[in-house]
């Protein structure tokens, strides 16, 4: 069977704050049986780790090569689309679509740029700030009596559903789609729009509310292009430099 | 989401000979996220067994209604239909086809009757000998590279797909759905974010380019709610007032 590698290899999984290391071996090898290899692990408890080791069999590679990083910023490093896994659906204002709607668009978006799968905790799962951070929320469907995937578990799940989307088929075709921005960037549009918002007496930072939840809501529907975020700090920019001639 | 539940309950997993109580503690797990929870046990090295129900989690009554028989014959009694998993193609005289193909059939037949679905030894797999007890062999497609999927791993893939089946593809229940805001107050939106981008002079109203056209197909994208156009409307008089005032 054919497979059309090159969007896998564009795919990183990120394991934030695992708890077990013996989960980040079954994950490291749940990756590379479907042809992902590329790891990130956030502030993990235990690594690197005998047990992680153990249970990663024949994928001992995949934990050599894995970035440690610190926060999931740091992971999210030049990826232009992040989608954070859930097991089951939130009471989120986030854009959810269960994994087998979402796999085709992410194996889109991969055929073109960086793209992280983005696991939380085995107990806690992903924060709502750490969700914020992604575009799209993806659930995985569960029995509904029983909806505790373990974590390794998700992870073959996601790679098995993906991998499975590579073989050929032929090559998935590019769509002519512009190129998205990076999320470090977009985290910079979030910080310099949240102190403009304050500059000009429109945010309370003593009472936030909701706003900036809500404004990072709005434009991750979007997919920001790059042109676009360039358009919108060019505006943000502009706001200032008014404020301070006139 | 509505489930079809029958052909699940109509699904049992056999494991043969299994030489890690772990892997069969994770593989009562992986069923049970998936609605699967019958079990059988050809010949267990160790069971039952701590580590068995450490690693089931709450899926432990699948572990205690399990049947632990000494054959595959044994396990397959009152079966109508048998269906053994490998990862690879084997050089086989037996019908072979991929996961996703055997699916719907294994669905269809599990409509009426009784179907088996059977996983080999962690190190051997199934022996031909096995195999020659199965209607079909299954095989779930891996990278080339490294085929080694862990035993309930390949339970956890074979139970997600076919709990996928299971799902009535009714729709997604929309997320939490706010009120869209009106086209014709988006409308208003645009002309007063346009002359707020005037008087700001990010934009040039002699050589306006494609600015606005840009702007309109990124919040295109959004489906904007009215909330979110009420806090943009915020933001655009916030800044007049922030330019007048200092």
């Amino acid at each position: 069977m054919k497979i059309d590698a090159k969007p896998l290899s564009r795919l990183r999984v990120v394991l934030d704050h695992t708890s077990h290391p013996g989960n980040i071996g079954s994950a490291a090898r749940a990756m590379k049986t479907m042809g992902l290899n590329r790891l990130y692990l956030v502030a993990p408890t235990r690594f690197p780790d005998p047990e992680a080791e153990a249970l990663a069999c024949d994928a001992r590679d995949v934990l050599e090569h894995a970035q440690v990083v610190a926060t999931l910023d740091d992971a999210l490093q030049g990826c232009a689309y992040a989608a954070g896994f859930t097991a089951r659906r939130r009471g989120l204002s986030h854009p959810t679509s269960d994994l087998a709607q979402a796999a085709p668009h992410l194996m889109e978006l991969a055929s073109q740029q960086e793209v992280a799968l983005v696991f939380g905790n085995e107990t806690y799962g992903l924060s709502n700030e750490e969700l914020s951070k992604c575009q799209l929320v993806v659930s995985i469907p569960t029995d509904e009596a029983y909806t505790s995937l373990n974590l390794a578990s998700a992870v073959q799940i996601v790679a098995y559903e993906l991998h499975s989307l590579a073989l050929t088929r032929g090559a998935i075709p590019p769509t002519a789609s512009a190129e998205l921005a990076q999320l470090q960037d977009i985290e910079l549009f979030y910080q310099r729009l949240e102190q403009t918002l304050i500059d000009i007496a429109f945010l309370d930072p003593s009472h936030p509310k909701r706003l900036m939840p809500r404004i990072r809501r709005l434009f991750a529907r979007t997919a920001l292009e790059k042109d676009e975020l360039n358009i919108l700090m060019g505006v943000l920019k502009q706001i200032n430099l008014s404020r301070v001639k006139s």
